[in-house]
């Protein structure tokens, strides 16, 4: 992908530079692990802790621009969050204009069914079986022996957009998906590419039917996850976790190794602590179910 | 499509006509907003308040005949639902035998992925991308800018049969599914076409993966709706809401402007004032869960 | 496909052979209902009071040996889940070295969609309707006038890992899916074979979008199920239920006839008595529900 000056992109996305603009960018990176020729943006200031020193510019709020102590070039915009989104939309738009999608690398012994898709710059490792109707987004790594049963999609847009005035701006998603050895995805799963970072199943993950993975989801080896659970962006999941069907994981948070998850919980809060944990709540007669809870919602 | 006349209907729904056995009519209108050469049906009698008194032709009950006090005819069955189930059938089988499907109309500029199918009597807009594996049901109607992620059914039947002495009957979607502009539907997502009237997504709506919305649903434009989350037949949600993942509403509810749902809230009445609302009911460990639950169940 | 000899199976599944080790077997049965020439295993003594006289030879541990009051062969392993599931994989193999899969067997009036698939050993019936963007696996049989929406995967794998001290030993799923006549599956639904059994849905049944059934269950004459819900593995539904969206089941329970399970029940143990069920729990504002769930969490 071809490179863009800090010049023409304050220009793109209405931005006042504070630096060199000629400096030349490929592209965005995640605060955290920002490079030279890369961008990143501060979406508020607790990120501020955690921003590389070594990032090419940064996109920030006024208000936060003298908090920077290192050698750089600042960006200037009231919604740093919607700046970055309508940077991911130049830097997605110069990737199709340029047309750099090349074949996919697909290995020995990998076994495509009917009416399949493997889109551009995949690695389809060997011995990977890929059902029928499987959909499979640019950018996705699939590493060997791993088993993707039909109607799943792999790689697909995260779901990202900011509110303006004018309605939603889509944030486009840059990073990729990569799955490891040995994984063996159900059928009709959802996972989603990440934002700038990468979407990561590793090693022996098994995911049961209809399981949905946002953007910039991790999940530990030997994880396994039933169906139709649903675990939203950013979440980090650890190493021998069992995930029930049914399971709701609200975004960023982190599961630590060796936890289990009873079917329906809804996980709001991290869980570092190894152990099994539940949103019991379970069925009883209509009638029973409708005085209890009239039960415990009066009693004030 | 071609009409039937009375008399003919009277006979395959097994009716009793009383009025012009000659009257043609052309198919099947829900009963608020039915037209002279339309036939509806009037389920029970909380249905007569809203009945258009421009129906041509009424079904109901014999006990209700006489509150119908304008000029129409009657169409008189002990179970009023199942010979609208009857009369779809009839229309459906006519459209077929006749073969009226027109070829789909597609716009400017519309990227079509790999295996994905469009039925007939489409209108596809321009500048539509569809990505691979997505199908499309006859008679769906999408806006300009809308993107469609793979793995996606839009305008399928909707879940409706009448309970018979011999099982269920089939209730035959004749409605549509109208997409408006720039929406986003994320993979694999399941949105039903309407029994009569259509269901219908406004500008800007964003769905995240795996959304279900049943026949007859609308959604209000800007509201964005997270993954596996599920609508029942016939709810209105209004503008601007934000619904998160897992989040189940029982069908024809009002959901208005400006609502937030958080993940797995169990809607089961309507929500008219804006607001931020759950079932909040998070995970803990599992014997604590059980003890919780032991004890609000017994304080009885 | 071709038989192995006791002996053979004795070292692929590294267990001790007490018996005749030239005793030619066909495959694997469940334990109740094996016969002659087949294998099955105890997974635990709670399965020996149903464990098939006619067993051609069952894998146990060596504790339980002494158990077996009749007549047949032992295979004594320390593990025999994970013998079992070594000993699918085996079988699995000879199947495909054989490549005895012969083509499907399709009726007269079936009317197949775009982008569809239909694995090997199938019979579809007449009458059967399959619409756009369909998996069904191998060994699949559909009843007389069937109706699959699109994106429904049938047959696929079930979910059955068995843990190892290097991961997960998979479960090849060896049994069939079975839809009797008259069934409609509805659009991106996800339902799998059996382990060794099949997995049934008997007349009648109507299964709403992305209902999600896992090995072996059963789901009754008549009973419908509406989206989102998941049924997990070995759950017996009984006829003329109704279940409503998001309801989720697990392992093992039996439901009985006439049973109505509300929307977002979690139903842990079995419900034989016919009736309305549910886990009510519904939707507040979010600053009450807040407050709901401190109190009856912290009156201890």
């Amino acid at each position: 992908m071809s490179s863009l000056s800090l010049g023409e992109i304050s220009k793109k996305i209405d931005a006042t530079l504070i630096g060199d603009e000629d400096l030349l960018v490929k592209g965005i990176r995640e605060s955290k692990s920002c490079k030279k020729e890369y961008i990143c943006f501060v979406k508020d200031k607790k990120f501020l802790s955690s921003l590389s020193r070594s990032s090419g510019a940064v996109i920030l709020e006024e208000s936060l621009a003298h908090k920077i102590d290192f050698d750089t070039n600042l960006l200037i915009h009231s919604n740093p969050y919607l700046a970055y989104a309508n940077l991911t939309e130049v830097f997605v738009k110069k990737y199709d204009d340029h047309n750099e999608g090349i074949e996919s690398k697909i290995g020995q012994n990998v076994n495509v069914g009917k009416h399949s898709s493997i889109g551009k710059n995949c690695i389809i490792s060997d011995n990977v079986t890929i059902k029928d109707n499987v959909s499979i987004y640019p950018g996705t790594h699939i590493g060997p022996n791993v088993v993707i049963h039909s109607g799943s999609v792999l790689g697909s847009d995260g779901f990202g957009f900011v509110p303006t005035d004018n309605g939603w701006q889509k944030i486009f998603h840059l990073g990729g998906l990569v799955i490891e050895d040995n994984c063996e995805i159900g059928a009709n799963c959802t996972i989603d590419r990440g934002a700038l970072g990468n979407t990561v199943l590793h090693q022996n993950v098994k995911l049961d039917n209809a399981v949905h993975l946002a953007h910039n989801v991790t999940i530990g080896e030997n994880t396994a996850i039933a169906a139709q659970t649903a675990i939203a962006g950013s979440v980090s999941v650890g190493k021998n976790c069992r995930i029930s069907g049914h399971v709701g994981i609200t975004d960023h948070l982190e599961i630590g190794d060796d936890v289990t998850l009873l079917a329906k919980s809804l996980v709001t809060t991290s869980i570092l602590k190894p152990g099994t944990y539940s949103s019991f709540y379970p069925t009883q007669e209509h009638k029973k179910a409708l005085k209890l809870f009239a039960k415990i919602k009066n009693e004030k």
